[in-house]
């Protein structure tokens, strides 16, 4: 049996550059896919590219609008391709309209110096040692995910006690198990929820309007992680008028960094529950 | 007499979403333009373009590949306009080439509960009280800046004895002095030396692929801003098999974060002087 991702990412090649696609119900957020998803399923279409040339480097993803469940058609284009890396601009359509565009850049990495400048958190429990957070029923792609939080889980109470942070370090792991490997990773860099609700410790309306990922492992480091819990460290740097960022690190076993993730938010205010 | 940089980023309509521009000796790198004013021409065009909706909140530019000196084609085409957002696909050819690609986000922002959550670096000396760095000769657009490093400057000796960070903390304005605008904040965002150069002390190969902003200032506060210095501080978080990240936040007067930026740079080893 398939795994859910896999079907949720799966594409038809429909002629030069085209793709269909469809949302999946075990992917689903609150209105349309989880934002994760989506962005696995623009990396698919260019990795899916007979012209593809290496893996993924950086990808940027921008949420243009709603995202209807149901099928959807991608464009991906290679804009430039030189002697190691490649350019690429994809979109997606639903009856013509845009609801998603992305770039990426993919590269054949050649082996040079290497060394880590960040380092991941320490004295960190296990993930065995953590338990498993309970998701709420009305978010399917929650549940797609084993979740364990060391600290900043979801907030509560929702009383509206403004926090002078937003923290979370949280185990993340696919759920059932699945080998990591780029859609997956790409998609994980987006499973922590909008850090204003952490801050304000209320619910608000809000949705990433762009992502960037940047991918760190190569696939020898991808293919060494397996289907262990990655390490999810998200924060923000500034809340002001309807926008703000958060960033944050996905470290592999061994405390290899596999990513590091970037988006904006759009926010509204909100009252506490 | 205009600015440099306003002669820089010129551009003539020339019909619908296509313009035209040329890069400018003054903000020349050592092969091509300096990536910062590449991506302030990308952005003017959006900037510029009639259907532009409110002001940026995020710019990702990919260098696809060399930009000769001489003439571009810009073309900015909005992928989708909202109530409040806009997304721009955009992209520079020289000869029917991709030079460069990238995608925008605007928005017109509304009065929310805003806070900051990074605090810019606390008991720095002023500008004023730190000597301007003398920019080598063969880098043109360096002269463009007004750097003054309060630490992490140009490595030297370039001795190759690999050091245990990359953290730059330095003090930017325009040269001549030039109020801040969302161009000007685009190019500042880029101001900043490969840290590979900083890590392995040593001068090598190396190339900013893509570069993601996120512009926390509203128009009102890059007003307040005016002519003054801003502050920059850049560090990396990986190195890996030709490829490593950096990302920076540029703090305003007041201490407000107007911007933070993250890159991916490609690098090849290089040898001691």
């Amino acid at each position: 049996m398939q795994h859910p991702f896999d079907v949720a990412i799966a594409l038809t090649p429909q002629g030069d550059h085209a793709f269909t696609g469809a949302t999946h119900p075990a992917y689903a957020n609150m209105v349309g896919p989880y934002g994760g998803i989506t962005s696995a399923t623009l990396l698919q279409a260019a990795l899916m590219h007979p012209a593809r040339l290496g893996a993924p480097i950086a990808l940027t993803v921008n949420f243009a609008g709603p995202i209807a469940d149901g099928p959807f058609t991608l464009e991906a284009r290679p804009a430039r391709t030189n002697r190691s890396t490649q350019h690429w601009q994809i979109a997606l359509t639903q009856d013509g309209v845009v609801g998603a565009t992305a770039t990426a850049v993919f590269a054949e990495r050649r082996p040079t110096w290497s060394a880590p400048e960040a380092q991941p958190p320490a004295g960190l429990p296990p993930p065995e040692a953590v338990p498993a957070a309970m998701p709420p029923d009305r978010l399917p792609w929650v549940r797609r995910y084993d979740m364990r939080f060391v600290d900043g889980g979801f907030p509560e109470p929702l009383d509206g006690l403004e926090q002078p942070q937003a923290t979370t370090r949280v185990w993340l792991r696919d759920e059932p198990p699945r080998p990591l490997d780029f859609p997956a990773l790409a998609s994980v860099c987006d499973a922590f929820f909008p850090r204003v609700f952490s801050r304000r410790r209320l619910f608000s309306p809000a949705g990433t309007v762009t992502m960037t990922s940047f991918f760190h492992a190569d696939t020898a480091l991808l293919a060494a992680q397996g289907t262990r819990h990655v390490l999810g460290v998200a924060r923000g740097l500034s809340y002001r008028n309807g926008y703000f960022d958060q960033s944050a690190e996905i470290w592999g076993e061994g405390g290899q960094l596999l990513a590091s993730t970037h988006q904006m938010v759009y926010f509204r205010d909100g009252v506490p529950a």
